[in-house]
């Protein structure tokens, strides 16, 4: 039997309430350079501390070993689906970043103005970095192209020089290559599939070359963004149903668009919310009766961790202690309190280091951990595991499950 | 994707330096007979203590939960290759021991002189162990023989009554049985192909009873090694080249042959050194430019674990780390400190505990852990882990990982 098969086989109907609270990239390092602390442990966080003294604890391996995951496959993870099994291409979550609401077999691409020259030779890469408005105004006129090969053509603008563009019909498939020629002094390349191509994929090569056909016209007189280059050309994956896998309703809220759309992907509801984490909370709060299970994402401790802003990444995390007690108002039953990966401080960046995770619930076994730490989840009972497992533990401190045999 | 795939298409080129030093057997349990210490525990480690505070620690399975591994699957393990899928014959690790430089396909075989009673009936599997004087002069009256079936063989004399014999040839492959009947009282035994016999197994095995029907008269006045027992029979295995697999040009340095030759298999070369680990960390700093990796090999702790002596692993242990500083010196970026295995004093041998890890980097995440020992790696950052994995975590923090997916 396969694992899966055993969950859904034991799977009880859920009469608890859910939480996952993604610090995203609340995971640091103790280095020379933040004087051998990390932020979880400078932070004051009274109201986690009392959490955590009865919480169990523990590291998760986001992916693999050594990997430094995104925010998709990353997020992948938490969601309890193998990031290595399941790839979101970078066209798929540029979209979704601009909040655009894909439908499964959509081809999606990360587009960028540039500038050419007379010869089609692509001059700059980024069009001298134009601003935000000329961008809006030129992706207006490129939507008097209503259909390219048959497929509907969706395109949102983004900031200075990005755009997305989305192919919509029937039987399409990605992945394909790059139009961009990832170089100044090369032209725009024509698309193809990768790989063994299907015939979808094919199609999708068609239509977006069909695209490029109508369009480059339209923008001939617009220097210095008279081209585009298209990278990540990609369709939506169909990743199993989370309700049907979990047997949970679930709500996403997140203040970018980024991470509702990764949550939208497996087929959560996304709850509007405002810009703080307190109006998450609300948020969760108002939806408490409608769902069962809540992914709610903070953003401020990866953007700090991203800066190599120690100090803002210690505040945000004591902004989020500061609001906990609205979300614990609500009296979740299980809740689970992570990253999707570390963004060490003294690394700017994301990466591999196993993220720290709680999980409280009144069966969860205190390990009586005074604080939520990393050094601290070292000796949890949780142990070290792979991300894609905490649902599963999840579920089982909600009492999800049947005994499995006798 | 499979994971080796994963790793490939994110590996970046090597600009860092990366040790990986071997304290053979290393790892120890505590038990009454010691007082409830380990030599890790006893030992004064002044310099070790210093860079145990700013490393990240963990714990390894040499192979599998419960498997003690010989040097073999212990080595292989540390280099990132699966034991259990890449086994490395008795015959071959052998001829790696005695310096033989092994080619490709070499099928190798351990050898014990013997002695054999008038109907050939053996009545001593060791021909009473003689003299290594003497083997040394058998063997090169067997070197008469310089083909058999066709194949070149290679002989090469051990110690007492231990001898080793290589047949090259293009096709061959083992494993094939064993002509020692692994008792007195029975003929040597035809050697055969095991399991489905392959023709390169029926060629390789046509060619050692081939050379036996040569080799045996030449030995008929020499009583009482007038015969002598095959074990082992078995050919190099191709291993997948470890600078294609890592991306790292790897040196090694070793004062045994054997693992010398175990990282010879996987394609690293080998750096001439005294026999102290003085010379061997001298022969790392000479040759600090022309590699990105250093596998360095101690032996000196197993040994004193083999021999049940606590003092002699504590002693074993402080002189690696009054070295230190000689390899410190040439800062090296990545630094891993482990075993090949455990080799506990109150078991006399290897055992299947868990090694301790010790992984120092600037962006290791330092687990403030006071010293290096079995106790404080069970509750550091790295966990609990396959030894495979290691060269992984290694290569992260050697920078050499492009981020996964976006």
């Amino acid at each position: 039997m396969s694992k899966d098969a055993l969950y859904s086989s034991l799977t009880l109907p859920c009469e608890k309430k859910l939480v996952l609270l993604v610090l995203d990239g609340v995971g640091d390092i103790a280095a020379r350079s933040t004087n051998w602390r990390t932020p979880l442990e400078a932070a004051r966080t009274p109201k986690l501390d009392a959490i955590a003294r009865e919480s169990a604890m523990g590291r998760m391996i986001p992916v693999a070993d050594g990997i430094t995951p995104g925010s998709g496959p990353g997020h992948l993870g938490l969601f309890g689906y193998d990031p290595l099994k399941f790839e979101v291409g970078r066209g798929v979550i540029e979209a979704l970043g601009l909040d655009i609401e894909l439908k499964a077999g959509d081809v999606a691409a990360r587009a960028n103005f540039c500038t050419l020259d007379a010869k089609g030779i692509v001059t700059d890469r980024r069009a001298g970095r134009i601003p935000t408005e000329v961008n809006a105004k030129l992706c207006e006129k490129l939507r008097q192209i209503k259909k390219a090969g048959g497929a509907e053509v969706i395109i949102k603008s983004g900031k200075s020089h990005r755009f997305v563009v989305v192919f919509r019909a029937k039987g399409l498939a990605g992945p394909l290559t790059d139009s961009d020629p990832h170089r100044e002094g090369a032209p725009i390349q024509t698309v193809k599939p990768t790989g063994k191509a299907s015939a979808a994929q094919k199609r999708a090569a068609k239509i977006v070359n069909d695209f490029y056909k109508q369009a480059l016209p339209l923008l001939k007189s617009d220097h210095p963004a008279n081209g585009f280059l298209l990278r990540g050309i990609a369709h939506q994956p169909h990743l199993p149903d989370f309700r049907e896998r979990y047997g949970l309703r679930a709500a996403a809220i997140a203040t970018y668009p980024m991470y509702r759309g990764l949550a939208q992907l497996v087929g959560m509801s996304k709850i509007p919310c405002g810009e703080t984490v307190e109006s998450e909370f609300r948020a969760a709060a108002k939806q408490w009766a409608n769902f069962d299970f809540f992914f709610i994402h903070v953003k401020a401790t990866d953007m700090a961790g991203e800066d190599g802003n120690f100090d803002a990444k210690v505040e945000a995390i004591e902004t989020v202690d500061k609001s906990l007690p609205q979300l614990l108002a609500q009296k979740p039953d299980v809740l689970a309190i992570t990253g999707d990966h570390s963004t060490p401080v003294p690394m700017r960046g994301h990466s591999w280091h196993p993220q720290p995770v709680l999980l409280w619930s009144e069966v969860c076994g205190a390990d009586g951990h005074a604080r939520f730490t990393e050094k601290n989840a070292n000796s949890g009972s949780l142990g070290m595991f792979k991300a894609k497992r905490l649902m599963r533990l999840m579920q089982a401190n909600a009492r999800m499950f049947n005994k499995f045999g006798a």
